[in-house]
């Protein structure tokens, strides 16, 4: 594993999709990425997701403010992803390591007042002793505010959307800090949800 | 780990969604699940996801079933799963580990041919050289006739549904068959999208 200090982060990256389940989702999810400014991470959409890759923040600032933007429409929509870091089979390829911290998209995401339930789970790669930094985790994710319900293979999280997504940044840079080799964490956001 | 033998599989369970593109979500959805027959697992659904648990072959049957019921109406419907066998947070309830192997909807399944794009990626917990058996299992992807392409954080596959569930269920199948002490696999499946 390569040297880390707070200045050389690693690239982190994500595969997500947006499921809004209307018969206009196809207006809503190109509206909502024109709307986000994604000039701090490199992002590409395939036939089945869209990969997000650069620092932290901005990966996390990126698909909030999209899902965000569909959310506020009222419709029922879920996000879904698998965020990793240090993947071994990964490539140095489409880094955009050079931008600064400073997240493009608060203005969007403030404006949203959004209830969600969602799961998340993380699988810490490589390690022996992977169930502890997961209980860890999960207990560090109350801090956030967020109302945390264990269930077969993946955490119930429950509360505002703000909670919850700086709760998986949250989890996923305490992964970093802690000198994990390889992360995976992988999450599903529900809004609008009429079984909620 | 306990010890293994064809007669005594583990409990395998999957976390799984279907997200229906369009303004009746609720309707299909509902009316998928009650077309299937899943008297040989056992199924619960949050305000997130389907808990379903039991046999390897039950609970890929169970969920192909459903998803190629809504598939089948030509709307676009995404599949997204996370497999899990051998968790050690996880209990031994909710077992339906009594049931033979004779799966219960393939004329369902057979009924409907639908080609697929999908993405999956595989979590061997807690073992040190986990890339080696995730290289393999792609590449004995191909031997079910899927098509596969390297991307990032996940493999894309597209092919028949029939193929693609095939292959997954091999997966799952074969790192039980190794000894893998917890293996977690996803699956993103999108059927009858606009962006194919």
């Amino acid at each position: 594993m390569p040297d880390k200090t707070p200045d050389q982060p690693r690239i982190a990256g994500v595969s997500f999709s947006l499921y809004p389940m209307c018969d206009n989702f196809v207006d809503l999810i190109l509206s909502a990425i024109k709307k986000v400014d994604s000039s701090k991470v490199w992002m590409k959409t395939d036939r089945v997701s869209t990969i997000v890759r650069g620092r932290i923040p901005h990966i996390f600032d990126v698909t909030q403010a999209a899902f965000l933007e569909i959310a506020k429409t009222g419709e029922h929509v879920v996000y879904s992803a698998t965020f990793s870091v240090g993947c071994p089979g990964d490539t140095e390829g489409h880094a955009y390591m050079d931008a600064d911290e400073k997240t493009l998209n608060r203005e969007l995401i403030e404006a949203v007042d959004q209830k969600l339930s969602a799961k998340f789970a993380l699988y810490p790669m490589g390690g022996g002793n992977y169930m502890d930094p997961i209980y860890e985790q999960i207990e560090a994710m109350k801090d956030h505010g967020v109302d945390v319900e264990l269930t077969h293979y993946e955490t119930m999280l429950d509360g505002p959307a703000q909670n919850i997504f700086n709760g998986l940044q949250s989890v996923l840079q305490a992964m970093e800090d802690a000198g994990s080799a390889h992360t995976v964490m992988t999450a599903t956001l529900s809004a609008n949800s009429p079984s909620a």
